[in-house]
């Protein structure tokens, strides 16, 4: 195994620094991407990415990486952050990471460091951050660390890998990729650089694992050209196109279908067109001036002149296609007619929302064409095939399985020995352990904390588990409040106890009931000994509980408040 | 088209009535499936199940079909149910329309009647439910209707479905069925009788669109055997395999495999004993007794000599695999070695409970199969090959798509449009509409209320959308409720403000906040003036929401409560 080129101030010392890897966030989970590497006191970041919510996790906008153990760690020195494509789960967070370390360098290819900039505009950090700019294939000089990136296939144009050098040989890491061939941007991962490493010696590989379950070789961007052309040809009416506001591949495609068939493109929503306008910009996006109208102008044209690109193709309910299958669009409706394509895929967890949305659509008269229906979606990830085929290039000495569920990394795991590596080499491991590698191998270290920061409004990290919790029972029962005025002296209800109830049942609609619960406290309070202080609430609560869960069976969250006056 | 032999009562009325059928649950849902059949004042219905609630349905239990306005229907004489096949979306309600209708005989064939003994017995009320038992293929006649029940293959034994004669020829309905060429039980779906309808004239079929965007014809449930062959032949330690509770043919399948595989099974699990006991004692388990063992028992043998079968398939925490997967059985536990088999397919919506049930099981060191890994499971409906088999063999003259969402009725419109059939001849309903077949054709007449009866603990119906609406807000955000005393004379607070709140901030942690929210009541009620009785506590409530939002950005429900004294 060669040592590398680069980190030489290391290559003499006596007891070379082990080399850490510790990711942060992406293992075990889809989403919030983010990785530490370390050698001796410095260190970089790859990727800070976002995740979204699980359906139990109530009222949470977002989540983040847990990187607050690293602000305390004075030992790192940080040299930067280098993302590998402008994908929420790999940038999304970056206001969050710029907050807390105002001074990191930000290193990107021109369309993420583009798509970087919004987010820091918006969050008025864009003046104060170092946002630094390369082209795929260029290398990288970060503090001492020199990485090598190269360019990868993805559903987002300009992805990068990366290959870090260490003493201890070429850590190769992936970033989102898939082999395609005919790439809607004609730029193919890059086959060349990824040997070159193999040659060099790859100590470790990190690489992408969402697509594990999937046997064979995803399909090429360019079969969806042919899915929009005959789609197109059949449409009568308007054509809708729904995807992910960053899918700027699939926005093309949809630009040259509209070309050919001679319709004119509305790119719609605030997102979609701030992210189109900078792929624009930076020639990432080739269309034509002339082809692309305001909503305003396309409602005044005949139907089949017009596409439209929508966002929520995952049912969100308040992005574009959400509010149209509602009717709470504002300026567009659905009609008769109309033909709406979701050029995407649920992600796990989204799928009762967008087959909801997709009911909803057709109610409305719309002809809605989905995966299976139509091959209008591929995925931006690697199947079985190409993630032996990265094995095959990079012939790594270990593997650590990335991005992905724990059922994902272990499938990948499986293949890569069933491929030919040595069962000890491959390391699954989930966020916060930390991995060192040196010349003996690889180790997994200390555990740092890997869990989630939640969003939610303007709080962050605000809302924990034990809130999460308390939304869950009151989401499945509600709650029950009652107040009460004690006479101090004599123990006996002053007036009529106070009840405030609401995710229970309808009190108003059930006046018998209500009544025994007043019954309930009355003959509680009335009973309880003169001096119970502070027991005289507890006693409520319990008789309350009790009879709630003998004639409902149900378990709302119930307090109560003495007034002993 | 011939107007079949039956109803003879009304074949020489001047007028004769329309046939009318309204389905009361199970289109444009997967679920709760029941149907009104009529003619004149007479009446039957087929099946009566439960519908799983959606995840936004916060709390509920399960949800049964609307019959209410039923109940109320003076002009309506009820002769019986029927029911196809024993899966809960068919038979989960029979106890709720016991409740409502007494006197209702009810028919189904011996497994199906087996199942609903179950239900009758745990709610008290076998004793007083006519319970009538047929055999697949036998005609039974209910009131002046005569109905042909024909054997259909699905997922569990004995299914049927039925040939309903009508004055204006044969309304055939299919229930859930698919075409297995090779079933575990032998029998296959009735070929001869659904052309033998064809040649006396099928005015109108209702036919199962499941899975109506699957192209192809769905795999026979043969497969399963060799692919639970090979598991089992791989497998070191224990294995265990999930399943439905009344998926009955896979627990035939598994006995199978682990006779050759020469393991004994323990069934775990209430419902799937029960279901199992009764299978067995109808003949529809062939399993001898020395093959089955307890839990105990089990616990005591070698790893290599057991199968486990258990619930929990689909993720719900409260069945034995999830208690499996979080650590919670009493019994049992997962160990390095275990093979567990997942042999279901997610219902949508249940993705994310069966990925994350999934993953903490490979993370407690179990190997996880389910389908794409090894072909565990095969879908109980036909797909599209089997949907034009149908047309082809019954040759209807009408067809009501029944049994799917709405994006798999309008798909099973479009196939039997391009089978040949006439778009006008086609019609696409949803629950709650009147269908009224004559000699003319079909028309759709006037609309029922076809919603949804949530059960919630011990109440039916008591939960409406304003409750779940309430629990929704509280899963968001929470609640904040504020009690204050305040002197009647001179309106000013007596003592301090009283906060309860869950499911919002942690507010123990949130000292400053808290302080915040203290302040912000006892101005508002100290500047308030005196006299505002009622208003007091509206204004305490709106300046609270403001400062919570506007430091928060965040809407928890807000409710106070005044004391004046």
């Amino acid at each position: 195994m060669s040592a590398g080129n680069y980190c030489l101030e290391y290559s003499h010392m006596a007891k070379q620094p082990k080399f850490k890897i510790t990711p942060i966030g992406g293992l075990g989970e889809i989403g919030k991407n983010m990785t530490l590497f370390e050698l001796g006191g410095d260190g970089f970041l790859i990727d800070c990415g976002i995740m979204f919510p699980a359906n139990d996790m109530h009222g949470v906008d977002y989540i983040i990486p847990d990187f607050r153990w690293l602000e305390e760690r004075e030992d790192i020195r940080l040299h930067g952050v280098c993302f590998t494509h402008g994908h929420e789960d790999h940038i999304g967070a970056v206001t969050h990471l710029v907050k807390a370390f105002p001074e990191l360098p930000l290193y990107a290819t021109p369309l993420t460091a583009g798509l970087l900039q919004v987010k820091l505009k918006n969050a008025r950090l864009l003046k104060t951050t170092d946002l630094n700019i390369f082209e795929a294939g260029d290398t990288i000089q970060i503090g001492p660390f020199k990485l090598e990136s190269f360019h990868v296939c993805h559903s987002i144009p300009d992805c990068v890998g990366y290959g870090v050098n260490t003493p201890y040989g070429v850590v190769v890491v992936t970033g989102d990729y898939k082999f395609d061939n005919t790439p809607v941007h004609g730029r193919k991962t890059d086959y060349a650089r990824l040997a070159g490493f193999a040659q060099r010696g790859v100590a470790l590989l990190l690489a992408d694992s969402t697509n594990s379950d999937k046997t064979g070789w995803t399909q090429s961007e360019a079969v969806i050209g042919g899915a929009l052309d005959r789609v197109f040809r059949q449409a009568k009416g308007r054509i809708m196109v729904a995807t992910f506001a960053s899918l700027m591949s699939r926005v093309q495609q949809v630009v040259n279908a509209a070309r050919n068939h001679k319709r004119k493109v509305c790119i719609t929503g605030y997102t979609m067109s701030e992210y189109a306008k900078i792929a624009r910009k930076l020639g990432y996006l080739n269309v034509a001036d002339d082809m692309l109208i305001s909503i305003g102008q396309a409602q005044n044209m005949p139907a089949h002149k017009v596409v439209f690109m929508v966002t929520g193709s995952q049912g969100e309910p308040s992005a574009v296609l959400g509010k149209l299958a509602s009717g709470r669009h504002r300026q567009l409706d659905v009609r008769e007619n109309d033909t709406i394509i979701l050029s995407s895929h649920p992600i796990p967890g989204n799928e009762e929302m967008v087959y909801r949305t997709i009911n909803r659509l057709i109610q409305r008269g719309a002809d809605v064409i989905y995966d299976p229906i139509e091959s209008v979606h591929v995925s931006g990830h690697a199947c079985q095939e190409e993630m032996r085929l990265m094995l095959n290039l990079t012939q790594p000495k270990h593997l650590i399985p990335v991005h992905g569920e724990i059922r994902h990394l272990h499938l990948h795991a499986k293949l890569a020995v069933d491929n030919g590596m040595r069962a000890e080499n491959v390391t699954v491991i989930e966020n916060g352990a930390t991995v060192e590698l040196d010349g003996r191998g690889v180790k997994v270290g200390e555990r740092q904390p890997g869990g989630y920061v939640f969003v939610d409004g303007s709080g962050v990290g605000d809302v924990g588990r034990a809130v999460i919790r308390d939304r869950e029972i009151l989401a499945k029962d509600g709650f029950v409040l009652v107040s009460v005025n004690v006479d101090q002296r004599s123990g006996k209800l002053l007036d009529e106890p106070r009840i405030v109830s609401r995710g229970f049942v309808y009190l108003r609609e059930a006046e018998d009931f209500l009544e025994q619960i007043r019954e309930n406290i009355a003959t509680t309070v009335n009973r309880s000994r003169r001096n119970l202080n502070g027991n005289r609430h507890t006693l409520v609560e319990e008789n309350l509980s009790k009879l709630i869960y003998s004639e409902t069976k149900r378990r709302p969250m119930i307090f109560s408040i003495v007034n002993e006056m």
